[in-house]
C-alpha cells in the first residue's frame, strides 16, 4: 500500500498547480448524454508511454499530469473522456481514452491538444478506432417478453475491467436479407440473456469509419462470466458471419482521472 | 481559442519570411482541370510528422512552415495539392497530402522537394498511394433517369472531413463480362443515391499502378450520412466481390495551406 | 562452468543486497492452488532485455536483479510466478513471466511493479496472452478406461523444455453440437495417450480475453515426444477445425527465480 | 531548373573525385548480353536513404557518390547495373539497383561492396527479390501470327517509369497440364499486343529463388497504357490462378547513374 | 582481389589472439554423427548485424572475431555449426547459423554464449526455426528400382550456395491416411531424380518445434537447377497440400568461419 501515503504527497502537489481550474467536476453537463444517446461518436484511442516519462523526476511528471487534467477540463464541454489503464493486461498500449462527442471534430481537437501538452508528449499512437451510436436495428422485432428481459438492471458495484473487442462481418452477413439476420440477431441476443446483469455491453457501429462494422464495449468484474459470454456467442449462428473478432482485443482496468494520474505519477 | 491570437503573430511572421512569393494564390491555372478531368494521377502521400519537430522553437518552425508554402508555390502550375490533417482521427500518419499530376514525374518532383525541404526533413513517408482519374466506365448505359438523378448538385457549404478508402476487388469480379458488372454497378448507384447532397465521392484507378484497383475518396460535413452510404455500398450484391476495403482507412479534416501551417506553428 | 564460480560471488552479493526479505520462499502459500484449481487466469508475458541492460557493470545488474526477487516477493500472497529463458530459443522474446492469479488485476499490478522496478525499465513488452483454467469439458463423458488411462503419473525427473502454443477455432467449430465436439475430443485425448508420462499439458480458456480460444502450455524433458504428440494431434479429426496453431510457438527452458537471476548476472 | 546550376559544380567535383577510374563507360562489355539472354539472374534490391546522408554536408555527399560510382565500376565486367528513383513514387524504398549477372555470387559481392562503401552505410535493405530469365515457355505453341505480331518494335524514345511487379500463382496453376497453361498464356499474351508499343516487358522466374513465381517489371512513358494492360490482364482467365500481384508494386524512375548522383548530391 | 592481402594481416593478428585454443579443428569429433543421424535439433538462427558494428576500427573488430572463434571453439563437443553469408542475398537478415544438437539446451547454450560475447553484442536476431532429424517416413515403402536411383552420389565439387524453405503443410494432408501420403510422396520424389547430383538436400520435423511441419534445406552450386527442382515439385499433386512455401526463404553463402571471419573483418 505504497500507493496511499504517496497519493497524499501527489494530491496535494496537483492542488497547488492547478489551481486555476476550480472545481474540478470531470465530465460536462451533457456526459450522460453523450453515453447514452443514438448518433454520438465513439473513439478509442490508444497510447503507449515513451521510455521519456520515467526518466524525469517525480516533480516534473506531476507538473504534467496537472496540464493532462487541464487539457480534459478544457474540452469537458463537448467531450466525454473515459480512461483505461491497459499496462500490463494488454500489449497494444499502456492507455486508452474512449471519447464520446457529437463531432468527431471536437474528438481530434481534444486529441490534438493532449498530444501537444507536456505529457502528451511521452504518448506514442498505438490504435485508434472511431464508432457510431446507433438505435437498437434488430430489438423493436423482438418478442416482448425478450424486449423486457433485456430491461434487467445491471448489478450494482464497480465493474473494474473493460475488454474492447472489434468486429467485421463477412459480406455474406450484409448480403441476407434483413429477416435473416433478425432472427440470427435474436439467438444471439438470448445467448447474452444470462451475463445480462454481470457484463455490461456497449455498441458502435463502424462501416466506414474505421476498416471494421462494429466495435463492441464490454464492463465487468466478473471476468469468467465475460468468457463465459463471449464463448457463448461463438456458438450462435450468426457467429459464422464474423470474419474478424478483436486483432486486437484491449483488455484494461476502467480509472478515474485522479486514479490514472496516481498510477503514473508513481 | 488560444489558436486565433496566435494566428496574427503567425500571419505576420510569415507575410515577413515569404514575401518573395506574392501574389500567393494556392493553386494554379490548371487545379479546375487538374481536378475534374480525366486522365490526371491523384495521390495520396501520407507522413508522420517526426518528434524533432515540436523540439524545435516556434520560430524556427514557422520559418520552415514558410519554407513548405513556397515549395507548394514552385510546384503548383504542374499539379494541384489538397492538405488534410489526419492526427487526432488517423493512426497511418498526421498529415495527409493529395496531388493531381498529369505526369507522375510531376508528383515525385513535388514530393522530392517537400521531404528535402527544411520541413520535409521532419516528414517521415507513411503511406503512398496512386490511381488515375477515367471517364465513367458504367455510367453511359445506365436508365436516362438515374443519369439525370446523379446530376443533382451537392448541398452548399463546406464539407470538413475527407475519407479515402482503397478497393480491391476479387479476380472473380474481373471475370464477369461487362454487362453483368454494369448491372450491379447500376445496383451499387442506386444505393449512392440518398446521399448524393450531402457525400461527395470521387473515384481512381489504381490497377498496376498500386496493391490496389480503385481508390475511393469522399468528402462530407454528416460522417452519419458517410457512415450510412458505406453500409448501403456494403448490401448490394457487387459487395461480394470486395476482397479489400480500408487497410487503411484515412480519415480527416480538410485543411487550405494556411490552415494546416496555423495548426503546425502551434 | 563458468557458470558455477560465478554463481558464488553474485550468490553472497544478493544475501547482501535482499537480506530485508528473509525468509525467501519463492512462491506462496496458495501456489499449490492457482497452479491446480479452475477459475485461475494464466497469464504468459513476454519480454525482451534491452540492449541497456548488458551495457551496465555487473554490480548493477545484481543490484537490479536482487529488487527483481523483491517484486516477485512482495506479490507472492497472491500469485504464483514461473520463469522461463526464451533467448536462444524462441525469437519472440527473451524471458517469460507465466502468473497465475484468482483476480487478473493482481497480475497487472505485479506486471506495473516488475516494469517499473531498476530492472524491469530495461524490459520491452513481446507479448501478453491471458487465459482462464477450467473444469475439463469434455472428460467427464469419456469411457472410464480411457479416464482411468489419463490419470497415469507423469514420469518423475525434471522436465526442462516448456512449450506454449496458442489456438484458435473455426466458427465451424463452435457451431457443431457438443456431442460430436466430444466425440472428436475423445479421439484427440486417445492420440495423446502415447505421451502422457513425457509431456506434461495444461488448458487454459481465451475465448474474449484475447484473440484466441486457447492457450496450451507443455512441459517435457523429451521434445522429440512432444513433436510426436503434436504430429499425433494434427492427424485427428479435430485438427482440421483448428484456424491457428503457434504464431507465436514459444519455447523455452523453465528457470527457478535464482538460476534466472544467475543467467541475467552474467 | 535549380538542379542544372548545381550539376555543373557537382560535376566538376566527381571529374576531380573519381579521375581513378578512367574512361567510365557504365556498363561493361557483357551488359547487353546479360540484359537479353536466358540462364541470367536478375536482383532487385530496394534501399532507403538513412537520415544521416541529409545530415552530411554536400562536399561529403559528392565525396561518397564518387566512391559510389567506384564500385559500380569496379563489378562492371561481371554485372549490369540500372538505377531506380522510387523515392516520391513508392513507399517501400528510395532507390532500387536492378542487377544482372551470370552467377548470383557476383550480385552479393556488389551488394556486399556497396553496402560497405562509404555511401552505401547510410543505405537501408528494404527489399531484395530474384529472380532468373529464361527461353519463352509457351511461346513456341503459339500461333505463327501472334509470333510475328509479338516481334513489333518498341515505340523509340525513351521509357522513364519502371513498375517491378512480384506474382504467385497459385497451387492449381502448377496443377494444370502443360496444354491448358499455354492455351490460358496464349490469351493472357493477346491481351497485352495492344500495349506492345508502348510498355515493355521483361519476365524474371523465381521459384525457390524467393517467395514468388516471377517478377514481372515494366518500362513506359505512359503510365495510362501501363494501367490499361494490368487491367486488361486481370480479365483474362489465367489471372484467376494469380494468389499474389504487387505487394510490394514497387514504381520508379529511371536514372542513370550519374543522373542519380546528381538527385542524391542535392 | 583486395581481400587476399588483408587476409594475411588478419590471420597473423587471429594467430596471436586466439593461440589460447589450439589446435582448432572446426567441429568436434561427433561432427559426422549430427550431421547424418536422425534424432538431431537442427537450429537456423539469422542474425542481422548492427550499424555499430562497422563503426568500430579493424583492430577491435579483429580481436571480437577471435573471440567469435572460440565461442564457436568451446562448444564443439556438443554441437556442429555452420555459417552462411546471407547479406547481399536474403533481406531477413546478414548470418546464419545452422546447429545441429542431440539436446536443443546445447543450441541454447551456444547462442547465449555467442550473443553475450564482444562479438554477438553487435548481433541482432532476425529469426530462429528448429526442426528434427528423424528415419526417412515413405521410402522404405518405395519400389526397390527408385530407392536405388536415390542413392545416387552428389557431384563432387564444393556447392556454395545454401537455401532454406520453411514448409507448412494444410490440414488436410495430415488427415489423409498414410497410403495416400505415401503414394503422392513418391511421385514428389520422382520430380526429384534429375536434380540429386547438383542439389543436395537435408529435411527437418519442426511440428510442435516451430510454426512450420517442416524445414527443407539445400546446398547446389547451380541455382538454376535447383530453381528447375522447386519448379517441378510445385507441380505434383502433394503441392496442392502445402500451405506455406518460404516466409522466408533464405538464400546465402557457405562459408567456413576462417572464411566468415574474412567477411566480416573487412
Amino acid at each position: 500500500m505504497i500507493g496511499i501515503r504517496r497519493a497524499g504527497i501527489i494530491a496535494s502537489a496537483l492542488v497547488m498547480s492547478i489551481c486555476l481550474w476550480a472545481p474540478l467536476s470531470f465530465g460536462g453537463a451533457d456526459r450522460d448524454k453523450l453515453l447514452s444517446e443514438p448518433g454520438v461518436f465513439g473513439t478509442f484511442a490508444t497510447f503507449s508511454l515513451g521510455e521519456t516519462w520515467v526518466k524525469q523526476d517525480q516533480a516534473t511528471r506531476i507538473g504534467q499530469l496537472a496540464l493532462l487534467k487541464g487539457v480534459v477540463e478544457q474540452h469537458r464541454e463537448k467531450i466525454a473522456v473515459d480512461l483505461y489503464l491497459l499496462r500490463g493486461l494488454s500489449d497494444y498500449g499502456d492507455l486508452m481514452f474512449r471519447v464520446h462527442a457529437s463531432e468527431l471534430r471536437d474528438t481530434q481537437q481534444f486529441l490534438l491538444d493532449l498530444q501537444s501538452s507536456a505529457f502528451g508528449k511521452h504518448l506514442k499512437g498505438a490504435g485508434l478506432m472511431h464508432g457510431l451510436t446507433k438505435k437498437a436495428n434488430y430489438v423493436p422485432g423482438f418478442p416482448d417478453q425478450l424486449k423486457t428481459d433485456l430491461k434487467v438492471a445491471s448489478e450494482p458495484g464497480s465493474k473494474p475491467y473493460a475488454i474492447v473487442i472489434p468486429v467485421r462481418k463477412s459480406a455474406e452477413w450484409w448480403a441476407l436479407d434483413q429477416d435473416k439476420r433478425a432472427a440470427m440477431m435474436q439467438e444471439h441476443t438470448e445467448a447474452t440473456m444470462p451475463y445480462l446483469k454481470t457484463v455490461k455491453r456497449k455498441l458502435y457501429h463502424s462501416s466506414g469509419l474505421d476498416d471494421l462494422d462494429f466495435i463492441t464495449y464490454f464492463e465487468t468484474s466478473k471476468l469468467e462470466d465475460f468468457h463465459s459470454l463471449i464463448l457463448s456467442l461463438e456458438k450462435v449462428k450468426e457467429f459464422q458471419y464474423t470474419r474478424r473478432l478483436g486483432h486486437p482485443t484491449l483488455i484494461g482496468v476502467v480509472k478515474s482521472l485522479d486514479e490514472m494520474i496516481e498510477v503514473l505519477a508513481q
